[in-house]
């Protein structure tokens, strides 16, 4: 069979500045996927995009492509709606483990596909796989029984969705085309409209520990989401969050979950509290229930009820001892002051180093590896004080992790002033 | 055996426009030799390359990588000058042939290592291989050989030269990064350094035939090369020559040797003689012998001489007669006046639609296929009279061949001005 284009002139448009028509483009994901166009010219490609940027228009077009090369779900058949969080990622958050049943225990469906972690930011199903049982893969039918029965579920996207994107992330990784504004979108947009869900409230994060270290560039990637959520009939709003410091006082898998049960059990960090709290405020609302009482939720325990319930419809057992780490290494203040800074970068780099982490796609990650802040921006602290504590299951990993935080943390005389949390909201 | 680099961080150095150290250059090109580094990340690499540009030492580099890559050769044990020529390719650019047995008639050694066509552009091999019984292959021993008798010999190289030019040509050829700079000025200069020539005479091109549409940009080209070879102890200049108008009156393989055979009995075209004799001084000043009579080699049958030696030391007969089309097709004046254009590219596109080219590298060429133009820019025509004749082995193939030309010329009622056809020099 006769192609109607050449991947090679579809290429040379968009390394020349051009937009690419819909049709190219659509041609040029559906005959990657099909593996006509090489793996090499898509590279290329991605590298153009990169260097050229792309346009409303053509992000829509690519975005559809993705969605197209796969299947196309739906929650119709559950007769409520529901609201799905995505998160580009960062060092401590644990968000979704507290706000996915936060949410639901307001009735709402919370359908949330999550992924794996590569490099130093966290994956959730990484942190959920430390439960004892429970389970990361489910069938789509398994998937709506457990939103029609618990609410909420936290589950692996099935290869059908988007195999395109898929096939294009993996590359994207190794070709240095990641941190593109019109490659991310299209990604994340195409899994989350793939997936059916009503409506989608995004996480951008900027700062050290995020993909977009500026406000600036988050707030575009934010926007040309929330353009393609609403060019879709997916209502999507977006915060603009702060990511320059850990979220929380816990980085790795078991800790995180520990410190999202207490957030679920109305204690925790404040941070994680906030923006669980904000995050959920912005998913009722898209809902249609701008006025729920959100941290009655919480602090009254249906939230807990929710968790539990979805834990177990999984096959985990929220009762379970969390695996705990064979080797500890305490770093201790050398100085009375104040902290100044812990940056997110540094501390995610040290985690994954401790084997929180993973370096290629099909390593295991260390359950109980990770770190615990004892003090972060803004605490007080006296000379020899414990500062952090690393968790490894072998302690030759310390000397690497130490290495990653040093220069990643500062101890001053005066605090220093930070912006809020949630910097910024994004509406259509 | 661990690696020292990461290809990811040499990519996004180059994608980030930053200047990429030679050793980690060398390594990136080493490695992709190996095939360590993937044709995916060589092709991002080499999108960035064409995106950000690189510098002079960048290039100096990446030439050198690309000539260690493989074997040097050496024609020190000749005890005469070499001297090469290398032309960035044209429409009915049959230079090499007249040009390589003249020079080689002044006691120069000339080691011309030709290619093959691809796409719209012819190559000398093919050309060549139109004389029945001559054979492009040739080990190094018969190259030296031959140079030490016939004094020039035009043959393929061989595949241990400049490996991984091979393999990176291949790849730009598929992912649209072919015309950069960079890349172009790297693959030809590694593969005449490797070869071991002491000088180089460059034929440049510009104008729609070319590679390089726009003079400026030849001249950078241009530039970039003289320099190459300055750096590298191979004495070079270039000149930089029109090709916005087919050079000659053949365009194909056999009437391209016909027309070569005109030009050393001291006959044929102008502008394919004034090109000839051009080149011909240039290498023969950078051989010591800026005063050599080249005229009077073609007129008087010496340049002939040395044609029919190297033809017959490949195994050719120069007498034999050459093949000869199967159909042909006239095109004929639709009124009387002044040709005003002959497209370049039009007409090589035609040729190579008529069988001369090939569209993939494993394809076969028609020696007989091409185009011969009785009328170029300047020449009075009257209605009816021949312009241009096809020739082809299958009637079929003239109809998208005619179309090619449409457009590609034009009579007036005045001649219209053109520049010089040898437009610069360009020496370090």
């Amino acid at each position: 069979m006769s192609e109607p284009f050449d991947a090679v002139d579809v290429i040379r448009a968009k390394r020349d500045g051009a937009v690419v028509p819909e049709r190219e483009l659509r041609w040029l994901i559906d005959a990657y996927t099909r593996g006509y166009v090489s793996d090499a010219q898509m590279a290329a490609f991605a590298m153009a995009v990169f260097q050229r940027g792309m346009g409303r228009e053509e992000i829509r077009s690519l975005t559809g492509a993705m969605i197209d090369s796969g299947e196309r779900m739906s929650f119709s058949s559950l007769g409520k709606r529901t609201v799905d969080k995505h998160s580009t990622g960062g060092v401590g958050d644990k968000i979704t483990l507290p706000l996915a049943p936060l949410v639901a225990s307001f009735g709402v469906a919370v359908p949330q596909l999550s992924g794996r972690g590569l490099g130093h930011t966290g994956g959730t199903l990484d942190k959920l796989e430390s439960i004892p049982g429970w389970r990361a893969e489910l069938s789509n039918a398994e998937m709506l029984a457990q939103l029609r029965e618990a609410g909420a579920v936290i589950c692996a996207a099935g290869s059908g969705l988007a195999p395109a994107d898929r096939k294009l992330y993996a590359l994207r990784d190794v070709t240095a085309t990641v941190d593109s504004i019109p490659l991310i979108a299209s990604s994340i947009m195409s899994k989350k409209i793939a997936e059916g869900t009503d409506a989608l409230v995004l996480d951008v994060k900027f700062g050290s520990g995020a993909f977009m270290r500026e406000l600036e560039d988050a707030r575009e990637l934010a926007r040309t989401m929330v353009e393609l959520g609403a060019d879709s009939g997916v209502a999507t709003t977006a915060l603009l969050t702060d990511m320059s410091v850990p979220l929380g006082r816990a980085i790795g898998n078991a800790n995180e979950v520990r410190e999202s049960a207490e957030v679920l059990a109305g204690e925790g960090p404040a941070d994680v509290r906030e923006l669980t709290l904000a995050l959920a405020r912005e998913m009722l609302a898209l809902a249609g229930l701008p006025d729920a009482d959100v941290e009655a939720a919480l602090d009254g325990g249906r939230a807990m009820d929710a968790w539990r319930a979805m834990i177990r419809a999984q096959g985990g057992d929220p009762d379970a001892p969390l695996p705990i780490a064979r080797e500890t290494c305490v770093v201790a203040a050398p100085r009375a002051g104040v902290v100044t800074e812990t940056d997110a970068l540094s501390f995610g780099v040290a985690a994954w180093r401790l084997g929180a982490g993973r370096a290629r796609a099909e390593d295991a990650v260390a359950h109980a590896a990770g770190i615990e802040l004892h003090a972060k921006p803004g605490d007080r602290v006296v000379a020899g004080q414990p500062l952090f504590t690393l968790f490894a299951d072998e302690e030759h990993r310390f000397e690497r992790a130490l290495e990653a935080l040093q220069g990643g943390w500062s101890i001053g005389s005066e605090p220093v002033e930070r912006g809020p949390l949630v910097r910024e909201r994004i509406a259509p």
